[in-house]
């Protein structure tokens, strides 16, 4: 066989990062002789997920590695997070995520109702008493989390959300195209919010919440609002069988929508705490069935958030450790690269380049023998989009999909 | 702050080139200590203007790297060149470069009537006695320049210029699009060109010319016709309030055009003369109170067009000794590049990349330290378009455009 025959799509969730602390970055202050072994038999490149200095979000950056085009297909992040709490969403449905919150005289005093952590009989009281003017569907998450489904027609993702992302005002929806859809979804919504504090407000568990001198989860805050995409699915555009290998709720839901198979994993949390050797199990596993595994690891992109430096280099380095028990010989592609950066100087995406490498048979192995931003930038990939990586993938695969004659 | 807070964008004109002579460039001859220092601080890399191969135009060249879609708002130079010497334009009014000229027998036999310097008697007779079918403005601008400016509806920029751009047959204007409004502008420029020639033929300026064995500007040539775009304000775009330091009309239309605030320098000429200390020292002013500041630098491009390597390459060193009298910490970000190259082999615009540097806060600075067109392309920023500097830098400054959550 002289292509390689299946892929490992490693994505470490928010790695890349600037030089404002130190001159350095965690990924090159690390110590990750495994991924220097893949740099050292690979070629390097750096990639602009969407477009030069566009900060991507998760969502739009995993569909564009995966080879979507996001413009046309993404209109909001709650389609992916409903798929990946298990809601069968169909195209057409509008989906939003949810934080259960606590509400006080129309003002948003804790947007996660104290980190509440339980919310399933509240979830069920909801369910059994909201009557909307539409088919609907509400599933508690992890946590204070929640997603809400529309589903019918003359619905829009035309609207306002009523997060207001911060402790202040609350928000009514307001429709932001002048269609009767989006009047009638922006409407629905505030009638959504209306009976939930109704049914929340007396709850038992409310109740007894505030005699425990805890937060009521009287309110549940919607943002995200995308309608859901008609998605080709993964192995239709690519002829990979797919698997994903995740803890976050958006990325299994993306996997889920472009027909991947997901294989969940004992004590995965989507957090610095993850266990990434039960990951690695599981994608040895995969391997076996699968052509494509896409396995997203978390923690990195945490830190970062936290603006902890120290935290992203240690967890760069436990990551790498575990990966090294990966069984992958040269006919499985390996592609090790990030979403997005997440710069500890911001505590936000930026829009800065990510590294990226690729390993396996085929590959125009460059000079380069360390994975980090500043040597990725040297590689022999040069310099490509997000969007470019899955077809150079596959024609690595030898099914590139020619154009001409 | 972790983040810089300011951007500082040297455009020097032309400034790159091909290795036609002595196998180097001007930028790799000179001398240039303040630019190197900076590219050891920095990162290096290439830049397609606008596209590989297409050499830009001065105009395309600044709204692209400003950010502007040039393949939107462009239809020619004359809006800008009309803004840059002081008339107010609105969007959708028509504008043209003029050049006083000597036409004798219906041939131009000088584009420039012998480079005439004072045509404010000449413009003042235009400006009263002209009579056209719509609304109009006439400027003199230097030399034997001018601009004119039709303002109304009904008119289009789909019609041929009169300047024929050398010695031979003065052309009259004609539509290019089958439309009534190209018609009837065509029909106003040839209404101007023979009112124009009726004014000025016997105007005393042009007596006294001809008396003394000069040649009489009799006739206005036009080009570079452009219908003015509606250009979003910069500040708006970008969240940057903008200072733009240039000594030409074309740099000082696009800069108020976009809404930044002109600050004019004494003894800035546009010419290999310049007063580069002047413009330094404004520059220094200016980043006091604006956040983004665009210093454009002509002489090179100009050394370029005459094919002249050793006056390239002198006029680099001192914009290079001049420019290390920048008051700039890394809280200002400094862009160097060129708007395009002007080979000294072709004395024309080139479609090569042009080399560019980014140093300050935030950056991956690089392994380069030097600045010259081949060491940039071994720098870390590989390659990107003119359109890309934008959103890259106002990333940095930690105000990117997320797409996606």
């Amino acid at each position: 066989m002289c292509v390689a025959k299946k892929i490992l799509f490693v994505v470490l969730d928010g790695a890349a990062d600037r030089p404002t602390v130190a001159a350095t970055t965690p990924l090159k202050a690390a110590t990750t002789p495994f991924f220097d072994r893949l740099a050292q038999d690979g070629i390097l490149g750096i990639m602009d997920v969407i477009a030069p200095g566009t900060p991507p979000g998760s969502d739009t950056a995993h569909l564009s590695l995966l080879g979507y085009p996001v413009n046309k297909v993404y209109t909001g992040r709650g389609p992916f997070e409903a798929a990946g709490v298990g809601i069968k969403v169909r195209p057409g449905d509008i989906a939003f995520r949810g934080n259960f919150a606590t509400v006080k005289d129309g003002i948003v005093v804790d947007r996660r109702a104290g980190r509440i952590d339980d919310t399933k009989s509240l979830s069920d009281a909801i369910r059994e008493q909201l009557d909307l003017d539409c088919e609907f569907l509400f599933k508690e998450s992890a946590g204070h989390r929640a997603v809400l489904v529309l589903r019918g027609e003359g619905l829009s993702p035309k609207i306002t959300q009523t997060d207001p992302k911060h402790v202040g005002p609350f928000l009514y929806s307001k429709p932001i195209a002048k269609d009767a859809s989006a009047r009638r979804t922006a409407k629905i919504v505030n009638d959504f919010t209306r009976q939930v504090s109704l049914i929340l407000g007396n709850h038992p568990v409310n109740v007894e919440r505030s005699r425990s001198n805890l937060l009521p989860a009287n309110a549940v805050l919607l943002r995200g609002v995308g309608s859901v995409p008609h998605l080709v699915p993964f192995e239709k555009r690519t002829g990979l069988k797919a698997a994903v290998i995740a803890a976050t709720a958006l990325v299994i839901g993306i996997g889920k929508l472009t027909g991947m198979t997901y294989v969940p994993t004992k004590g995965a949390t989507g957090h610095i705490d993850s266990n990434i050797d039960e990951k690695v199990k599981n994608v040895n596993e995969a391997l076996k069935r699968h052509t494509f595994v896409l396995l997203n690891i978390k923690g990195a992109d945490e830190a970062g958030h936290d603006g902890d430096f120290n935290a992203k280099t240690h967890f760069l380095e436990r990551v790498d450790r575990a990966l090294s028990n990966l069984e992958i010989d040269d006919e499985t592609l390996v592609v090790i690269t990030a979403d997005h950066t997440t710069p500890i100087s911001l505590k936000e995406h930026s829009g800065d380049p990510v590294p990226f490498l690729i390993r396996g048979k085929g590959v125009r192995a460059d000079q380069t023998s360390v994975f980090n931003e500043y040597i990725a930038a040297t590689g022999g990939m040069d310099r490509i989009y997000g969007r470019d990586i899955m077809p150079v993938l596959t024609d690595l695969l030898g099914k590139g999909v020619k154009f001409g004659a």
